[in-house]
């Protein structure tokens, strides 16, 4: 599935992907939720590696950056994937628009504030990226500021990298029609409605604008060591196993074992085979 | 179940509590998981509706302090109890010694530093409490600094809940006997040995200064406003059951309701059925 949903390097057109496709995986719905559920053990199970990994002194930690229209379900991916390990081992962080004193600061101080603490999986639900993405398409930034911003970004994921902390970036890509129906379902649901704002159709509006707007950004910050992967996301049990499963590969390439004892545990054991009792 | 483990007001005999009951609860480990995954929809649809009052400008939030000794259980209700809800409304903040940094501030300034965002529930794996308790049988603070604190926490949660912030503490109560088992357990397993410390075994040989240190802790800050529950933790499906219950009361009780719509949804809605083509 990684390499299906690897971004051809030099070959960025988006209006190529097949937004309902499932590129790896052959069955549907019900085997796709199985299968997610399948992976939720392993990715436990190396997501608590890394963890111990960070407590016993490691500096390792995992970036995964999701971006996508509004409505491709970042925030699902934050609780079916996410929600799949534990909460102590996870750090989510939200991007909207910046605050006045965020504004005073360059684009990447919320940024570098927000990531996670070493052993931690980081989850950025938007990211750096909105400040070449809504910002170029908005007009909010010189054009020159945003020229800079992609070697900048370039920059921060390499020395994220060379530190020990995978960057893992995902584009959940919707069509305009499957943004419809989520729009129009949210509309209709009087749980949902607060969540509904007039900058979903001004930025609906400019899809295009978007569209070219992440084929710039993708071309210019799809390097070696942190690649982009697109994932079809107008079916979400497609989009929460293809994420799931890249976030397992990067965990498992990664290979975080637990750590040794740090104390001779068999004198610790006797010791307390032997104490006097305690009340 | 919320009255069976208040804290008798005056009467504070933590011996006097049975470790492996289930107060309020009448079956057993198999109906234990079945309830605590009865409660998991409405604990997750409740904390939704916090995380939504908090984005529509709301600054209520939920603070659930984690105390107990060593293996009590702490890191496990995180990922049973806090892992039943959206990643994305939580918080975890766990306080193990503090660095040379923090000790160069009040002892609440890191706590400060650690609580949730509006509409978040924060969860401290140990706490604020660790200053009065660790700190004060290992001798780590003048005695009337500690004796200052317990004023300073009660201001400190007083402060909280005024805001809009009620503050849930739990006390998870296990026995030495039990946790001789769990210390053995992780001493035996090759995946559980990095946890493993002297530091197990000094606070265990200072059981009794402990619970002293517990009991008068409890006296001083079980407030009207921020009252300490004892949790029975020699069982970990009641523990998790336990504090499942008494969060969904906590959170209940606040009533969190859906935000009202922010625009016409309506007329948007129109807008978005009369659209040009997008692409």
């Amino acid at each position: 599935m990684r390499e299906l949903l690897r971004l051809t390097p030099g070959e960025v057109d988006l209006t190529a992907w097949d937004t309902r496709a499932t590129p790896g995986f052959e069955g549907g719905k019900a085997e796709g939720r199985d299968a997610l559920a399948a992976l939720a053990p392993e990715l436990a199970d190396l997501q608590e590696r890394l963890y111990a990994e960070g407590v016993a002194g490691s500096s390792r930690r995992v970036l995964l950056v999701l971006q996508g229209m509004d409505t491709s379900g970042k925030g699902g991916v934050v609780r079916h994937v996410a929600g799949l390990v534990d909460p102590q081992g996870l750090r989510v962080a939200g991007f909207g628009a910046p605050t006045a004193e965020e504004l005073r600061h360059d684009f990447l101080w919320r940024i570098r504030r927000a990531l996670p603490a070493p052993g931690r999986i980081g989850v950025f639900d938007r990211s750096h990226y909105e400040d070449v993405l809504a910002v170029k398409v908005r007009g909010l930034a010189d054009p020159t500021e945003v020229e800079r911003r992609y070697g900048a970004i370039n920059d921060f994921e390499a020395e994220l990298v060379a530190a020990g902390t995978p960057v893992l970036k995902c584009l959940l890509l919707i069509s305009p029609d499957e943004q419809r129906e989520r729009l129009l379902a949210r509309m209709d649901d009087p749980t949902k409605q607060w969540k509904v704002a007039a900058s979903d159709l001004e930025d609906r509006a400019r899809w295009s604008a978007y569209r070219e707007a992440y084929e710039v950004a993708l071309r210019r910050t799809d390097t070696e060591v942190a690649p982009w992967y697109v994932v079809p996301a107008d079916r979400k049990w497609y989009r929460n196993l293809a994420v799931a499963t890249l976030l397992r590969e990067t965990l498992a390439q990664m290979a975080p074992a637990w750590p040794p004892a740090v104390v001779d545990v068999a004198d610790l054991r006797r010791r307390l085979l032997d104490e006097d009792p305690v009340a």
